[in-house]
């Protein structure tokens, strides 16, 4: 499946930012909002983000190459008549999802695939009905896709595998960093993740031992710096000379206490745990090499604390 | 007081890491361990650790000024004789800080601070019997230090005013980000913030929804992009036109679902929660200004973007 046009339906911020991610990458978009008024505004709010994003876009003129890959339709059928890739961003509603995924079954070409941008309604839950419910997928990004590559690909149980292969191809083309959700279930992971911290920082605010400002800084002056480059496993997996194994063996205990405490019931490190994290991280990186990357973080993190430096000047 | 000398006691790598900090703000470093074999190797290792990070530190000549702004005393006494700042960094181990402090508390001067690294020890759990206890106090960094600023300070309820105000002006001068844990707790609030991630991305990998590898993608190809420059709060405040306030009366219940599914009680997102947030948010930033911050936000993680692809050619 050669993606070589695509429809974005629904122009608010993730729709705009998609087809920004879209055109980037060389492919022409045409974008429909059922709201004129959304409509008539789209390429205007879309050439600001443009600008703003310029390392990843180039000069002006690259900019407006990029604009002019991006059409808005007056009428959905025109949107996504030829469309290989058609993107659903319209509002966050079960009902909403269900009438447009049957109209587009319906207009687009039979080789198009669907896609839907939700963070909460895997396809199950409304295009299990559609006789091209086949080529249903979810294509979730971490907000907004055009600067935060990570997007979830959830499958339903009925999706073809073709589709499935073909949608990561295509993120990749893109430049995106597509990860696969295998099994369906309410929120996916990416805001899981983000709420497990947010609820752990609303705790402590609410027990009033630090001030909010001050947890911010946790994040944004600590972690942070260290997850721009590393996830928190590969990042645990540079804590000991004997790796992740070592690490959670020694101190996976405080984990399995703070599941605990928070009420959950059986560990969290499991032996199956330590044994899927240890060939993980074994893949990507023998132990004798564990000094050398821990010395690129270092220069990562000490490069990103100058770039924040000058990045403030421009706050 | 003024900080005019340093000791640290314990040179693994934290110590070392301290020691960096300090000589690198230009206060003179004396550095013990009792093992003779760390103490060997402690300036060479410290010399490699200013090389990874020489953007924080300068060039060769400049990294040889820091390093010989630090000297290794052959005996706890010589070293902390006539300092002002007296950094414990040994092991962890509860009887371990409480003989190291007695001994701390005999043979440093009357007006010097005594601070423990210790992620885990409140200060009244080994000191509290001390004659010189109001000079004690927990300073416990994000690791390491020299790289990533934030740094707990939690003062014990017999912890002088003087002692925790000068201990947060010096790591100020240091160019640390010194934040307040304002009671005493077992585990303070930095690594509770990274454990309740952590147990999620545990809980995530051991349902078999996703790989390790794309878990720690969605940090370190997301949300960590957008850490590295503004915590989650803060964050979040982007979110809505309306900021903080507007976002968690409208999607609150996510946060709160997600504490009720982890078997906490209760709403997390409460009036006084919210309340506190805006009025976070809003002194330091007017609502009005929300769209040029998002524009910063969106300049600042594309030009992180770039950097990781440089830093990545040198992984």
């Amino acid at each position: 499946m050669l993606i070589q046009q695509t429809a974005i339906v629904g122009s608010g911020i993730i729709g705009r930012s998609w087809a920004i991610v879209f055109a980037r990458a060389g492919v022409p978009v045409r974008l429909y909002d059922h709201l004129p008024d959304n409509r008539a505004k789209a390429l205007e709010h879309i050439g600001e983000a443009l600008a703003q994003s310029a390392p990843l876009v180039g000069d002006a003129t690259a900019q407006k190459a990029v604009l002019d890959r991006i059409a808005v339709a007056d009428r959905l059928a025109d949107a996504v008549a030829d469309a290989d890739f058609i993107h659903e961003c319209i509002d966050e509603k079960l009902d909403s999802k269900r009438t447009i995924f049957r109209e587009l079954d319906q207009c687009a070409k039979p080789s198009a695939i669907l896609a839907t941008t939700t963070s909460s309604f895997p396809v199950s839950t409304f295009a299990s009905e559609l006789p091209g419910r086949g080529r249903c997928i979810v294509v979730h990004p971490a907000t907004p896709p055009h600067l935060l590559p990570v997007t979830e690909i959830c499958p339903a149980p009925f999706t073809d595998q073709a589709v499935t292969d073909a949608t990561f191809a295509f993120m990749e083309q893109c430049g995106q960093t597509p990860v696969l959700i295998r099994f369906e279930q309410s929120s996916f992971v990416l805001n899981r993740l983000q709420a497990a911290l947010v609820v752990e920082m609303l705790r402590c605010l609410n027990s009033g031992i630090i001030s909010p400002g001050d947890i911010d800084k946790i994040i944004s002056q600590g972690f942070g710096l260290r997850w721009a480059f590393l996830g928190p496993f590969e990042g645990v997996d540079l804590n000991a000379a004997g790796g992740i194994r070592e690490y959670l063996e020694r101190f996976g205990f405080i984990f399995d206490d703070m599941a605990r405490q928070n009420g959950l019931e059986g560990a969290v490190v499991t032996p199956e745990a330590i044994a899927m994290l240890e060939k993980y991280a074994r893949d990507q990186l023998p132990l004798e090499a564990l000094g050398e990357r821990t010395a690129w973080r270092d220069r990562s993190i000490a490069s990103l604390r100058e770039l924040k430096k000058e990045s403030a000047r421009h706050r």
